[in-house]
């Protein structure tokens, strides 16, 4: 891997299995992306852990199964970096040291907290390790000397706040040691839910697991909600909030083909059925080598440890590197 | 060192040299302690950070400093383990996952902290790394597992914040894997500043360090405040608030002469002087080879840094083999 090309941070926390949420939101982009940078995937066991404890087992049973579905969907470990985030200290160490520069007022203020806090219910009972987690979030990306973060645009407040932290570390210390990064929004918008809720989520139980079945999407497809008024099929029917459409703009790679369809829908006279079929022969094709992929890798679980080994091998030599520029800078260099 | 020995954990922030106060309310009794207990002693440098943005020379300048008190009062790097906080990654480890077992509301209800936070001025601009670092103290104090911290009685809120987290921890991870500790409270009331201030303080410019002249003792004896109302010899003068008694009672080593003085202090026809001598006596005697070892140490840093180097090498040894523990216990050893 070349030093000049863009350095990649991204990742996810391990709280489940990766579903075609993901796939959309950022893993198909990943794909991609380990080809023109240098890509760190942080497995984010150690993140997780802020709003799971007592669920520590579901978060450290995932870190493989979130592994298996980046194999699965095509990060070449040879190209990306997948490592376990609580496997790398020098992660905690700059977090330890980037909390110093942030004031208390100044993460209650995060937009992105508030929204979580609300959606979890903490009011004013927040874990530390929860409000402080965009400091650990901005030490993860630092620490590699990120220069292009995947975010939504939920999480750009995320992408100040770190840049806010480089700023005044750099300014403290009086040397340019750490690196400001830019956010790449995620070109394609969210996929919802089969039910048609805004967010496709394992726990709302309305998502297809990177590594369903045959049967469990032609289920899934076959659940899916339409328009509601588009009861017989010569009456018109509504694109805009078809969970079918939302689908097939996601995945359909025919997009002529896709918008005489649209409009074939809009006047009348085609049935759900026939959208349905497109949809399930899109998925089909699209999951079944990732299936594949998965259940292999699966069965020798022995070779998936050494992939995370030897990445998370290369994410302390990274971040150590930045870990002892760091550690220079503030004088704390003590035995040469 | 046997580890049927309590444990014990203390140490000071590297902001300055050390006086006599921290002599009188620490450093003796750890001379004495390392006797019977294997004791560990923080340069704690990370801490001295949380407040010292900006400032981070002084804080580091200082670790050999400290060290060098420690070594010249008589701690024995043969019985003590000297380390310094900022080369033990554990530590920052440990303090990550305790941060997610307070809420913040709690760490705000720390007196400790509320009144550290009025002290500095801080109000609402709390650094989010200040308003945790009890937590992070927890994470010292666990990770060698100590059994007894000494303290003075305005930290005993720590040691609550502290005992509580283990509770937390164990009770989540269902195993007793951190254990709790116990304040050992300083058997000596605080030491007063030469000029009746009620602390002791180097920036209050009111302190004698441990390293100081023989003419810096005098002439620090000779500012001290005594009775203002003890004009001439004759008049009955105050033992209370009487910064000399004050200091005779921290050191004089023969106590019923001392009584016999106070009441004659007290009936009049005792002068100033015949006291500040008698006591210029005993600190003179007290720190005349405490200045020697000191100096020695001072001209030979390289095996200062050697001890300090090895020092913290058994911090990380004792701090990992509890990390091991901790991660074991939350399902993060991956990799066996």
């Amino acid at each position: 891997m070349s030093s000049a090309k863009p350095v990649v941070l991204t990742g996810d926390r391990t709280t489940g299995p990766l579903h075609l949420g993901h796939y959309v939101g950022s893993l198909r982009a990943r794909v991609a992306l380990q080809h023109t940078t240098q890509q760190f995937l942080l497995l984010a066991d150690t993140q997780a852990m802020t709003d799971n404890v007592g669920r520590h087992r579901k978060v450290t049973d995932n870190v493989i199964e979130v592994a298996l579905d980046y194999l699965a969907a095509g990060i070449d470990p040879g190209l990306s970096t997948i490592f376990i985030q609580s496997q790398v200290p020098e992660l905690a160490e700059l977090t330890q040291y980037l909390l110093n520069l942030v004031t208390v007022s100044r993460l209650e203020r995060n937009p992105t907290i508030k929204d979580e806090i609300r959606l979890r219910g903490f009011e004013r009972d927040i874990p530390a390790g929860f409000l402080t987690y965009p400091v650990s979030q901005a030490g993860d990306i630092t620490a590699f000397k990120a220069t292009l973060v995947p975010v939504g645009d939920d999480q750009l407040p995320m992408i100040e706040q770190t840049n806010e932290l480089v700023r005044k570390f750099n300014s403290a210390v009086e040397r340019q040691v750490l690196v400001e990064c830019e956010a790449v929004l995620s070109p394609v918008t969210r996929l919802p839910g089969i039910d048609g809720k805004a967010k496709m989520s394992k726990s709302l139980n309305n998502a297809i697991p990177l590594g369903a079945s045959a049967d469990e999407i032609k289920k899934a497809v076959n659940r899916m909600y339409t328009d509601p008024q588009h009861l017989r099929v010569d009456d018109p029917g509504q694109v805009e909030g078809n969970v079918v459409f939302a689908f097939l703009d996601a995945f359909d790679t025919e997009p002529a083909t896709l918008e005489e369809l649209k409009a074939h829908y809009r006047r009348g006279g085609l049935a759900d059925s026939v959208l349905k079929r497109r949809l399930n022969d899109h998925l089909q094709a699209l999951l079944e080598p990732i299936r594949q992929r998965r259940q292999q890798f699966s069965m020798d679980r022995g070779e998936v440890l050494n992939i995370l080994r030897q990445g998370t091998e290369r994410a302390r030599q990274v971040s150590g590197q930045t870990m002892s520029e760091v550690k220079a800078a503030l004088g704390l260099n003590y035995f040469g």
